[in-house]
């Protein structure tokens, strides 16, 4: 069964040193934690998720999910699972007090949310999706309704599904069909059908929380006459009891790659009663406003799989002996050295270390800026950080599900033959985690949405914004010697992406279609420039840290080691991918459609 | 189901354009061919592996083989599709005509194998496998062995497989424990365990011939005391019956990720009867002979996969309707337009289909190679052909089961949700294909084969000759202005891999264990090169057709514009891989084992 060890440490770094979490006083609520707490919070999250979570990861893989006299059956100790898991009350870390949540802000519930992911990635969906509910309703939901699900979603009483997706309406919602037909008593009534629902019907609690984007009978056509339902699998009486079964049913579990412990279920609504979430034709925007944050949410899948990837490659790299180094044999007492002293396992590790490292640095940044957006006492903090969260969105989504998935077969392939049989767990890795590249947006429209609306659209304001922290970081060391390593990398990788927003903006009223076709290589460029930019703020700390004599001098220098390793192995990709923006964008657009 | 189509056109592109096959008198044998048999020859493998094989392929993943009161059994349908097989004489192909065989070349052959692994990857390493004992036994069998064994190969009526990983020794087969006994006669007991072993046993044929590595009593230590032995799951009679079964069996099935159609066994031999094949102790020396072909032929999945994968990709992209394109509606009959209008979903297809026409055009270099090796009249020519076709074989192994891997990833991506669901195949190419950067050689293996065994010990001589092939190559068309776009593209590639293979050599001799740490950087840059050179004779050759006339246009128009995307997309890709080598490689070595 592969091993994990919650990267506590590093998220001490990240909380205490680089982001300085805990001296934040303009940050609403802030001042109501503290480093012994949040070590305490991620703890527990560490030994439940390690103790409980990851014996299921292997068995629920196998297991999968069975629809039976048609209800879902989760793999074989999901159930008691879930109930501890909301019996220690993890599923209410982040969420509003009001409500019976824990208030902690979202910089915490990140690294808890990798832990979920690293150790049961298909587990995880069910409180994730959940949370994506919660916020819905609390985000647009009227009183009454927040007063009627708030309370159980919060708690884990209740699980929570979104349903967006039709057969042939994935990415083009506008083409949707779902119908919502108007009641007497001011609900609805929903009909359609609905696939690739995660968590859609399960046996874990008594009821589940659909939101269900549809079409109300005056509805413009597109995605201006889209509605947002709340639509429960179970009706709830005036008291707040469960009444009676509602119209809808999980009428097929979908044969999938990989997270086969979460039952992704096609969804019949056959005139189920709904309530409305918000005005009516503004489905979309409320969908909408929750997706920095479900955005982030698959990201830290991209992160979290990889990081636990590449722990058990590293065990595995340390113990499988195989063949000697090439600069002559390291460990005479044994027939063969470890496979850790192979160059290219090396190799791999370390793109797979650096590239963890410098993710989950930028997770910590991307939820600090959502915090601000929603505690900042400054109005113009809330509105810069709110911009940058927006900016870097399709980043922590595209970027790093793409690069996490690439981790991935790399922790494969350390494990040779090995690594192909299930007993390993690696090639479940590869599978779980190729999921996060498609849903919530594949990663081509991720790339669009990076180059079309948060850089072309915004006129390059908010990167701008971001620009002037690069520049300012850059400016603040330039004449550090021990820091021209990390400098040199991230202004090259900074550099590469100016050059490459440039031939764009100077391309894209002419020819929008290439706007496009450059798009994925710059997301690539702006994630790598990104993680550029982490790397030189840990170097830059790291570097303080051994001249104030830090006691943990190792885990700095480490740091040091693995960001000059980050600039000279993921840093210089920029350059290749520049010039495939300037070279091949233009042949991809004029390539004959008969041609292919 | 997914679609195929055999790319028959380009076949006879490469055959009688590209390489001019029907045209080499120096070769033995190739008289005996013409175009008219070879398109027979090849339309009748596309029949073959389009009607029976594909049909197969994705029940044969779903259903998986069955180890059932000690024996295998395969899908349904294997067993009947594989009678058709051998009965159409599929199997003799590239056989030697003493024993059956139609005596093909390996130019022809690599072409079916492509088809075969594109239709069903499982079923296709069934006579994949007993082509390599076929070859084994062939090259050092005694003429006895080839007496009783090569017919029957040869005609698919037993199937073979190869022996050789123990769970402790995969990459390092010095660690191998499986024993063999002299007996009185001249015979051998085999006693041990072997793991992942491909078409382990069966329900196909009424025998299988195990090749396996074993040690006998007075054996050296390490790979110079491991011999080959053929030993037959049920025994053979003087008069060439069948007669008691042998000792050896199937003890499980290994669980994988993919190629669920293939029996992949754990076999315990328990002293089992086999014979020697070749001298003692000479037994690794026997399947390296064979190597250049097998890693050939793992290669060919890489393509294969990727062929059929892309097929599917624009199928579904032609036909699937999601979203307009950013110049504008293209179809305004329809609700939207075809998702091959998005510039990133042409970027994916067009980057795999760059990818496997240049990998086929190489693939049939390479295999002429391997024909001159063995035919060519000018015993000069058998000499450069045989170094060359070594010097690609990890290019043509490892380089382009990397690559395809990651265009089925692209392939699936362009899917979106649809290509994460089994029904629609492609998740099964992405699972199929990876194993195929796995064995035969892990790519990290073949990327240090590359660097280490063919370049620097062989002092640059064999890359000098093909550099010389590059060479003549841009010399002859550097003044042609409508070869500009291919000449400056593979100029500035192989400009890269000198770079490359220039800093390796100054820092080899100092630092050995920087050699892993480049190689496979090194194996991309060249495998990147090799393309661009088969790109580039591709360009001239279509120019040439054009010039002349050619009735079929529109090919050799497409053919450069897809030669153009290469050289933008592709050949750009070297430049940053350069960088790699040089900044990352002494970082790797230096790098503390205490801090991964």
């Amino acid at each position: 069964m592969p091993i994990y060890q919650a990267p506590i440490r590093d998220y001490q770094f990240i909380l205490s040193e680089l982001l300085n979490v805990y001296q934040q006083p303009e940050l609403q609520g802030f001042d109501e934690f503290d480093p012994e707490l949040i070590d305490a919070v991620l703890q527990g999250v560490a030994d439940f998720t390690t103790d409980i979570m990851l014996p299921l990861n292997g068995s629920g893989d196998l297991e999968g999910c069975r629809l039976q006299d048609g209800k879902v059956i989760t793999p074989k100790g999901f159930s008691d699972a879930y109930q501890q898991y909301i019996d220690n009350g993890w599923a209410t870390l982040t969420c509003d007090p009001e409500y019976g949540g824990q208030g902690l802000p979202e910089v915490i519930g990140v690294f808890a949310t990798e832990m979920k992911t690293s150790t049961n990635m298909a587990f995880a969906m069910y409180p994730g999706l959940t949370h994506g509910a919660y916020a819905a309703i609390h985000a647009h939901g009227s009183d009454s309704l927040k007063a009627k699900y708030l309370d159980k979603l919060v708690s884990g009483e209740w699980t929570g599904t979104m349903n967006l997706t039709e057969s042939h309406a994935g990415t083009d919602l506008a083409l949707l069909r779902t119908k919502a037909t108007p009641l007497a008593d001011g609900e609805f009534a929903i009909s359609g059908e609905k696939i690739f629902i995660s968590s859609g019907d399960h046996d874990l609690t008594d009821n589940i929380i659909h939101l269900v984007l549809a079409r109300l009978p005056d509805a413009p056509e597109g995605v201006k006459g889209i509605s947002l339902f709340v639509v429960p699998k179970v009706l709830i009486n005036e008291d707040g009891s469960l009444g009676q079964l509602n119209q809808l049913k999980a009428s097929s579990l979908e044969h999938k790659m990989g997270i086969h412990g979460n039952s992704t279920c096609v969804m019949n609504f056959d005139g189920a009663i709904g309530e409305l979430v918000g005005e009516p034709h503004q489905g979309l925007r409320a969908m909408f406003t929750m997706m920095n944050q479900a955005r982030l949410g698959v990201g830290l899948q991209g992160l979290g799989v990889s990081e636990i990837a590449y722990q058990n490659a590293l065990a595995y790299a340390q113990d499988r002996i195989q063949g000697r180094a090439l600069s002559g044999v390291k460990q005479a007492e044994q027939a063969a050295d470890p496979i850790l002293v192979h160059g290219d396992v090396r190799r791999m590790l370390l793109a797979q270390k650096s590239f963890n490292q410098g993710t989950r640095a930028l997770m910590g940044q991307q939820a600090l800026w959502l915090d601000e957006s929603e505690r900042h006492s400054d109005p113009l903090q809330v509105k810069a950080a709110s911009k940058l969260a927006a900016l870097f969105t399709p980043i922590v989504k595209g970027f790093v599900t793409e690069q996490g998935f690439k981790a991935c077969v790399d922790a494969q392939q350390v494990f040779g033959g090995h690594g192909y049989i299930h007993e390993w767990g690696m090639e479940q890795f590869v599978r779980d985690s190729r999921i996060a590249m498609i849903y919530e947006g594949t990663n081509g429209v991720q790339a669009l949405d990076l180059i079309g609306r948060k850089v072309l659209a915004d006129k390059g304001a908010t990167l701008k914004l971001w620009s002037e922290l690069v520049k300012t970081l850059i400016e603040r060391n330039i004449k550090n010697q021990a820091m021209k390593p990390y400098i040199e990398g991230l202004m090259a990788s900074a550099a590469d992406l100016e050059k490459a927003t440039g031939y764009i903006v100077a391309k894209a009223a002419k020819n929008p279609d290439l706007i496009g076709a450059a798009s994925m290589a710059y997301l690539q460029i702006f994630g790598i420039t990104a993680l550029a930019w982490m790397w030189t703020r840990t170097a830059e700390k790291a570097l303080q840290c051994l001249e104030n004599g830090a006691d943990d001098s190792e885990f700095y220098q480490d740091k040091l080691a693995t960001a000059k390793f980050f600039m000279h192995y993921w840093a210089v990709q920029t350059t290749s991918l520049v010039k495939q923006i300037e070279l091949a964008s233009s042949d991809i657009v004029e390539f004959e459609d008969r041609a292919f």
